[in-house]
């Protein structure tokens, strides 16, 4: 069974809305925030902590699993969910991002992507219909078709045909995946062009995938650029499948896509922050890592009721990061992972109650004004 | 309160006893092992973990403290127990030896010892007086004598001199200790020679010490002299005082230990080998990082009750391993800590039903068997 995506409530006063993706591991209510754990884990954090800490789902990375263990050792250990032990949902992306990033590395034609790998150097080759066997194996809920992400900035004609082939390539994905417990997603892609990206959509909506991505942003445009893009993008999207926005995370860009009608994000930056000493707020981001918190025997933010902030003070934290200490990251890790489920959650009830306008402004208010 | 020691069962074909040390943040079930939180937090670990695992007390490491944060950090934070939130007994060591491993970086006077930094190269002296400054800032229950720790090979001269510095100054360190709500060990030395650490022994009992360190083996003998110099020692020791063999915590001679009367112990090799990629099993311990492992979806040790072996495989934990994900040491120091954990409640058990001479045949043999 592929998943089902039902639409729970619109917001009259913005294009949020509420929703509920079943799969065959469980369901995700939406808007919602994918932690992501690249290399099969959730860097730093147990299965279990991430499900007491209310993740309905999360990433996992194609290329990096595909070069080690090698999707072959994860279909023999019965597949992601049962290899890490996370039962519920999961996403793979295809592995196209991660290889595009590769630089001279890699070397793209028609058929599919030739690279080396940046563990060992050893030559490979990944093609729409190889994204798909690899993501077969692996076997998560979601997957994602194999597309070209044009860098930022990119000229118009590269980008145009970057998203044509990304069309082409996402047919090829459709025709080669097979697995009935999975759902293919497509990835609108056209860079910052307006015109491109409905193309785009237009072109994989005839395709008639069960959910979107929307690949390419948040790679080094400016904010309101990304928000334009949406603006212009999701209207012409249908209203009856999920929509992705990849690789989006930070708290603002969180309410900023809701508002703009996105109902799924994923990011490592919270992740990331916290092993750079860096924690979420409800007031900015504070890093926790410097001096003057060596004697702040506060939490993180008081009230919150995470594990971190219920047990420990800036002044261990700070600490334990100067020590190098795995503690200290496994502590900001949990912290900014809860700040961000708990975003979603704040953002899920303030759309059931019609609020999410006013909910939108004091949040962007508080935490862009103080850093 | 300082602590009270109680010997609760004395074994009658071994020198093993069981006893009870009670202190004002709990009781301590002996013979016990004690996981070492070098810098105020046992690595990878958080405290819960460690209460979950049965941990009764934890040492952690003067120096390192006095360094980073600085003890009056965490005194005015509370404390150690509250700085890291640890609510169980603590016991710190005197900072000695981790000073005298610093070789070239420190000179030793009647006075104290002169050291620079291994973090900054900045210039400190350690004295008695000031050994127990820090501690009584740490504010653990149990603070152990600043002792000189002899190398091991050192011939009778230096090792001579070096014990009768020791029990001066212990002596010291009794003037200068004052919290109440700690107990001073003072710590017998003497080198691999017998007569001085009987010698020594001798001098520290007419100190009247609530408890005594026995330092200075596992520095480099063959085990074999380690536990000759047990057998000498220990008879002369007083039996209503705990005895704790410092810086020993391989499963073997934690066994061997205990036959030999000994009620303490800490070493960080279990967490270390954890964070090498080995883990501890019956049969001995398992490179669990080497490749003969990528394909085994079977738990560390089948019949272990551990968190690690309840929930993943050595496939997966050597994934994790060989791509430096936090989360494998943690799940490594995990099983290592919790073996030795019931290892020693086991030992404690053959104490109590009069089977702890066949309880260590069989498990030194099995142990040592395969590796």
């Amino acid at each position: 069974m592929p998943l089902t995506f039902t639409v729970t409530k619109e917001s009259k006063k913005t294009r949020a809305r509420l929703g509920r993706i079943e799969t065959v591991h469980g369901v995700i209510e939406t808007p919602v925030f994918m932690p992501v754990g690249t290399q099969a884990t959730v860097k730093t954090m147990t299965p279990h902590e991430l499900e007491d800490l209310g993740a309905e789902i999360i990433l996992s990375n194609t290329y990096h699993l595909y070069l080690r263990p090698g999707s072959d050792v994860v279909a023999e250990a019965g597949g992601l969910h049962q290899f890490m032990n996370w039962k519920r949902p999961i996403l793979t992306d295809s592995g196209g991002f991660q290889v595009f990033s590769l630089g001279p590395l890699r070397t793209i034609s028609e058929e599919g992507v030739k690279f080396r790998s940046h563990l060992d150097g050893s030559k490979h080759f990944i093609s729409p219909e190889k994204s798909m066997e690899i993501q077969m194996d692996l076997g998560a809920d979601i997957v994602m078709a194999f597309d070209e992400c044009a860098p930022y900035p990119a000229d118009r004609d590269y980008v145009q045909k970057s998203k044509d082939l990304t069309t082409r390539w996402a047919k090829r994905c459709q025709q080669a995946h097979k697995r009935e417990d999975q759902s293919l997603f497509g990835i609108v892609q056209g860079g910052m062009f307006k015109d491109l990206r409905r193309e785009s959509a237009l072109e994989l909506i005839d395709l008639d995938f069960p959910g979107y991505g929307i690949g390419g942003l948040s790679v080094g445009e400016p904010k309101e650029i990304m928000y334009e893009v949406l603006e212009d993008l999701i209207p012409i999207m249908p209203t009856n499948k999920p929509r992705y926005l990849m690789g989006v995370g930070s708290p603002d860009c969180l309410v900023e896509g809701v508002l703009r009608g996105v109902d799924m994000f994923d990011c490592v930056w919270p992740t990331r922050l916290a092993r750079h000493g860096m924690v979420i707020t409800s007031k900015g981001n504070l890093t926790i890592r410097n001096l003057p918190f060596a004697r702040d025997f506060t939490p993180i933010e008081e009230g919150c009721t995470c594990y971190t902030c219920q047990n420990f003070t800036r002044g261990y934290i700070r600490h334990l990061l100067k020590a190098n200490e795995v503690l200290g990251i496994r502590l900001t890790t949990i912290h900014n992972i809860a700040f961000l489920m708990r975003l979603m959650g704040d953002i899920r009830e303030a759309i059931a109650s019609e609020t999410l306008a006013e909910f939108s402004q004091d949040f962007l208010a508080r935490f862009g004004g103080e850093k």
